[in-house]
């Protein structure tokens, strides 16, 4: 097991009727901004549910955060936190809603350039934020109980993290996902997954609870991830998936093992240049660069053969190869496409791809950082 | 899945090496006491060290916390809080020494009656304590990663938590524990198993992942436990007994489960009336228990039968069977004893053991309140 620091926290309240908290863990004359993404929250009437909560509470709305947050939308919303004074940010959405949520509680304080603190500046960190607390309505990123966010600007995705950013609390309500499209559903069964391989798909530290919590998380979103899809109503399938999400990145299983992220690095390339989904670039990206990192990966992916798609048996490589196309078939059964030519995109777009890793520099990707663009372009060619 | 609260702050810094962080974690001015057991940690140094990463600090001690810790120690302690000022304590030693000085925190700034709130008057909540870290010298009880305790006091033994008496940060370093005596680990084995089954062996809820992470923990634990007594200076199994004895008892997989803690409140008694230790009692409770609930847990007994040993073939009852006497060979390969006779107690002494059950209110046990004092003597005969 590797040495690691572990720290989170974020108070989780789950199941339903849980919104009364919301009274308890904001403070009683806070001015609050809610947060919010496209609408749907208010035609849910989650906003007034939140409302009726807050009581005499100020309350302002902030809505318009749209998927892959732009910054310059987020510094609008860090401009309305300063003019009115706001005191607690209640975000009301999915991890865009949230990671957005997270950059204006930063921005608002911060007395530096924001930009340059987004765009990687080491020697750049804020030292405060506005506390935040979520009502999540789509399992999917983590961001509900995590300090990390992703905020987009130029053609650029771009990553943070920040002690300051962990949400103060986060309502998981299942029943409050269950109007979410069915393509949003599965393109969080994907993430979740994705997520949780990247921190067990690597090379092994003996790190046994880590890699069995890993592989609980898998099992259950194969176990659940259809039937959440086609019976959105089913809570017990629905509160595994929510709880699935929220474990796969929370630091739990990640704590004491190494982190791959280049399926996530790869795919946000693809995101930012050709606008396909999120989960939808991790189905694309995951089966290729499992196939091309076969040997950097080999003993974890024939441990991940065995224990997750009960493979044990005939020559290593081709329970590799079983296990990468049980992992293409478990995605496809979701509905989503696995090959970024069925997206449109075609092998003349990959040399672009390649640079524009190159310009955000993405150059030294994976748990052993030699994952080079030149490798990059191979898992390109071989997911199309 | 249940309805559940999640919420543990405790930073956990893991693994060789990380004394320096005390330095970080505590005030540059603070006055600090540190809180000790029987002397081994003075053996081994770890005070100097402790000491030396303190620097101009100034800093008490307070040795002598006994296993199962006793109130009127722990009521000397917060004197010496109070009458030296102190503003935080570096528990040093394992979950007696560190359930304590949560008992010392809670006392030093309480102001009502101390033995009152120990008895579990549910009127009297502490509302502050005294900021405290620990260096965990033992890995079994999870005290290190979680907000309750056990103090003795009387001839019982009194669970207590607060949301005030989570560590602020806890040093897990696998390498302080080499020098443990072999029965010491092998109860630390015994006791992160209970904490375990408690929250897993009841009755199903559809709880996939927290299931999941259990048995992750058990196997692991059943794994490493018999190479981490016998070759104390294996670093990994040691790690994998470090942080499978906090995981177990930091909220994670018992959240959104019922939760059974039979095992350890007959165990209880077990020890104020006898002295054994506590791992020990766990060992000679469970199998017991396992016989005698058999109906109520059936479910789980038989996914507990099928994943953790693998018997999934055969009538139900006698793969039930065979999955405790697994268990039992389990505890006794460790070197732990899993019979009451063997510490000496006769049949005659099972009515007062129950007497004593009764005295203390423990006469609605389990995951369903209806283990009766009733029930509890079939155990314990069933255990002779």
């Amino acid at each position: 097991m590797l040495n690691f620091n572990f720290y989170n926290p974020t108070r989780i309240f789950f199941g339903t009727n849980r919104f009364d908290v919301i009274d308890r863990q904001i403070p009683a004359g806070a001015r609050v901004l809610i947060t919010l993404g496209g609408g749907s929250a208010r035609r849910n009437g989650l906003i007034d549910k939140a409302k009726a909560v807050l009581g005499s509470r100020a309350v302002f709305e902030f809505e318009g955060i749209e998927p892959n947050p732009r910054f310059e939308t987020l510094m609008r919303a860090a401009e309305l936190v300063r003019s009115e004074k706001i005191d607690f940010i209640l975000a009301i959405g999915g991890g865009s809603v949230i990671d957005g949520t997270k950059f204006i509680a930063l921005a608002a304080l911060y007395e530096g350039d924001a930009l340059e603190f987004l765009r990687g500046n080491p020697k750049l960190k804020p030292s405060k934020a506005v506390p935040f607390g979520s009502v999540l309505t789509l399992p999917a990123t983590g961001s509900e109980m995590n300090s990390g966010g992703v905020v987009s600007q130029g053609d650029g995705k771009f990553a943070f993290r920040s002690e300051y950013t962990f949400p103060v609390f986060s309502i998981l309500d299942p029943t409050v996902t269950y109007t979410l499209p069915a393509i949003q559903v599965a393109n969080g069964v994907v993430d979740a997954f994705v997520h949780t391989t990247e921190q067990y798909l690597t090379y092994p530290v003996d790190a046994r609870i880590q890699d069995r919590m890993a592989e609980g998380i898998l099992h259950t979103l194969i176990e659940i991830g259809k039937t959440t899809i086609e019976e959105p109503e089913n809570y017990d399938a629905r509160a595994n998936l929510v709880w699935s999400a929220t474990m796969a990145l929370n630091g739990i299983i990640g704590a004491g093992v190494p982190q791959d992220w280049a399926t996530h690095m790869i795919g946000h390339e693809l995101t930012a240049r050709f606008g396909i989904d999120h989960g939808q670039t991790l189905a694309i990206v995951l089966p290729s660069l499992m196939n091309v990192r076969r040997n950097q990966k080999k003993a974890k992916l024939l441990q991940y053969a065995e224990r997750i798609w009960n493979i044990s048996s005939g020559p290593e490589e081709e329970r590799i190869d079983r296990a990468i196309e049980k992992t293409r078939a478990f995605f496809e059964s979701l509905g989503i496409k696995t090959r970024l030519s069925e997206y449109g995109v075609t092998p003349g777009q990959i040399p672009a791809i390649v640079d524009q890793l190159k310009d955000h520099g993405m150059t030294a990707l994976s748990e052993t950082r030699d994952l080079s663009p030149e490798i990059s372009r191979e898992i390109l060619e071989g997911a199309m």
